[in-house]
């Protein structure tokens, strides 16, 4: 059997995963809470099932919950989506991500991916018959940034999609008014579309805001803008996201979404949209994943790894070029392996392996977790 | 946006399940049941739940439920899978039919779909760039049959893959010894690879015995073998299904699986293990929906209705001909909006919309819903 995927292996979060597991090493690798989501929320998915919601729910997803993410978004970013035709639930981000690149792009059409990029998306631009188109941000003493000059000389009559995930996985780059206006300019007067990977949106730090796709009219017409339940729910595991597209675009993505897989598990869908109704837990997810970064960030501050900047998600990225010469990958086996604590090396975010002495933590971990991997860490 | 699939519209199941919606219609259009699972099944959710399985599962599926599918595989069908390298947990049996053809099905690639045909099978193909082959099924007063002579002459150079599906959705035909001849004698020598739809395993009746691709190693050494614990276990809405193959075209699988969903509800995994390692009630299901069958069967006897055989599947097809001459999907209307009982228009399966004068209705319902379905049926 061809491989359609020849250069895909394993993900680097299964590899590290399964390598800390091994070596009984501190998980700060794959981006996943070891603490427990709200038991009311467990409590509301039994609630579900007890009540008979166990059969298909709509293709588009459960009315409850599709009104309900249609109300957040309104709340937080200003944007009316219409819940019935530009929301869709899906099995997780992960899907929504893949489903909208298999809906939009077509052979021969370019990709820009800004890398270092979640790994996703380039195999499935390849799998839909696309050409990704790789652009680099730069990465200085203030961290990482997004080169929208040689992403608009990047740009071709082929180009179909530009990815945009923000707050950005592993950099934690957020991006910022002037960023949305280089976008804009880029875009306005073509007909690139545009998927924003936003499932950090309820992590941003130090008072900035999130810039939404949906919070800018001329962005939002032309998007579709990716979210996940399992990062803000504390719950990777119910692989339950959702994308928001305007109408046009959403027919396309449905087409596809319902023949990848219908559909998305109802008692979930419908206990998460009890949850909603009750509370709006997210909103006090800045300040408490700002206390845990600020816990990472003061921890290593003595030792001789180097801090980048970490606006948003939940991770942290550092550079090791002090403490060691090897590349990222043998400098993160090492730490698993010796240190006992996991993390991922930034290399395995880009297509060709680029190396920059950095690798990411996840710090979405109890704080009792993070000081055990402090400790570890300072002896190094 | 130019449409990947121009020809695609929402499925005749959401259609036909909003408009029994609408009219107050019993639903014996979409196949799903309308009574609710074992209560112990819930629980057994609820435990994972608050046991603390909520982060993400392993990429191919909690090991305790790849263990415990291998060793049902092993003790129905004498194959033994490799529960590691040879079986993936999916978020429902769509998405691994999906999968597979993503997988496995290259630009120009031919694919034998035999129609009717579920409807997720062909667009799916278009999707990979293949070239979908359709050979229709025989219908004659003894049923539906697959024409294993004109499969056979369909078969060229660029055959990639067969799709299979037994027992038969929408026909209930279920494949026999000679049928397995039939295809073995196609696929020997050859490089076509298998897709063996297999989610109505446990619903053949009348004493026959489901042949599985894992019972026959010739086949079994180039097929996917999907199925799906919504169809098993009366929950069709938590989308849990899983596929299994050799492991040589499992590694292919995963890789698109990975980016595609990357993993499957962690909870719902454990519950259903734990309930598979409790009681294995799919020994339960001929018997119960063999009941079923025959109540739905007797009650349209002495009616214009002209039943065609159900071996396995829980749908009967129906001829109407004495009724009505009515194309397909405006009986199927007239019987939703008018009689008050949905049902499907076996056209749908068709990609060019053969007329043959039949429906299908879904069995799967509480014996008072069958009664009250048959009850309106007799006005007709
Ligand atoms: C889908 S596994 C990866 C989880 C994640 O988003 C990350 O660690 O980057
Ligand atoms: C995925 S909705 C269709 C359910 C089903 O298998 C059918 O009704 O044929």
């Amino acid at each position: 059997l061809a491989s359609k995927l020849p250069a895909v292996g394993t993900t680097v979060f299964t590899r590290m995963s399964q390598l800390a597991a091994q070596h009984g090493a501190v998980n700060l690798g794959q981006g996943f809470p070891d603490f427990p989501c709200d038991p009311k929320l467990v409590d509301m998915v039994t609630d579900a099932m007890r009540a008979g919601f166990n059969q298909y729910p709509m293709m588009t997803g459960a009315p409850v919950l599709r009104n309900a993410i249609a109300a957040k978004i309104g709340a937080l970013y200003g944007h009316a989506y219409d819940a019935d035709s530009e929301i869709t639930v899906t099995a997780g981000a992960t899907q929504a991500l893949t489903t909208a690149i298999l809906c939009c792009v077509h052979p021969g059409d370019e990709v820009i991916i800004i890398e270092p990029a979640y790994d996703s998306y380039l195999p499935t631009v390849e799998l839909a018959g696309g050409v990704p188109v790789l652009v680099q941000m730069e990465v200085g003493p203030e961290g990482y940034r997004v080169p929208w000059q040689r992403i608009a000389a990047a740009v071709t009559p082929k180009t179909r999609l530009l990815v945009i995930n923000t707050p950005h996985n592993p950099t934690g780059t957020v991006l910022r008014q002037a960023d949305i206006e280089a976008l804009s300019a880029i875009v306005q007067g073509t007909d690139i579309l545009i998927l924003a990977d936003e499932v950090y949106e309820h992590m941003v730090y130090d008072g900035q805001r999130h810039e939404s796709m949906s919070r800018h009219p001329l962005l939002a017409a032309r998007s579709f803008v990716v979210s996940s339940f399992g990062k803000t729910y504390h719950v990777t595991g119910w692989k339950v996201g959702y994308v928001a597209a305007p109408a046009a675009l959403m027919a396309e993505f449905r087409k596809v979404h319902q023949y990848n897989v219908f559909t998305t598990n109802t008692p979930m869908q419908h206990g998460i949209a009890a949850y909603m109704a009750d509370a709006a837990p997210y909103l006090e997810l800045p300040a408490f994943y700002q206390k845990k970064r600020d816990l990472f960030r003061a921890g290593l501050a003595g030792s001789r790894f180097e801090l980048l900047p970490a606006d948003g998600t939940y991770f942290q990225c550092v550079r090791y070029g002090a403490i060691s010469p090897l590349p990222e990958a043998a400098f993160a086996e090492w730490l698993t392996t010796e240190i006992k604590v996991a993390a991922i090396p930034v290399a395995a975010f880009y297509q060709g392996g680029t190396e920059s002495g950095i690798v990411r933590f996840c710090f979405a971990k109890q704080d009792d977790t993070l000081r055990l991997a402090l400790d570890r860490l300072a002896r190094v």
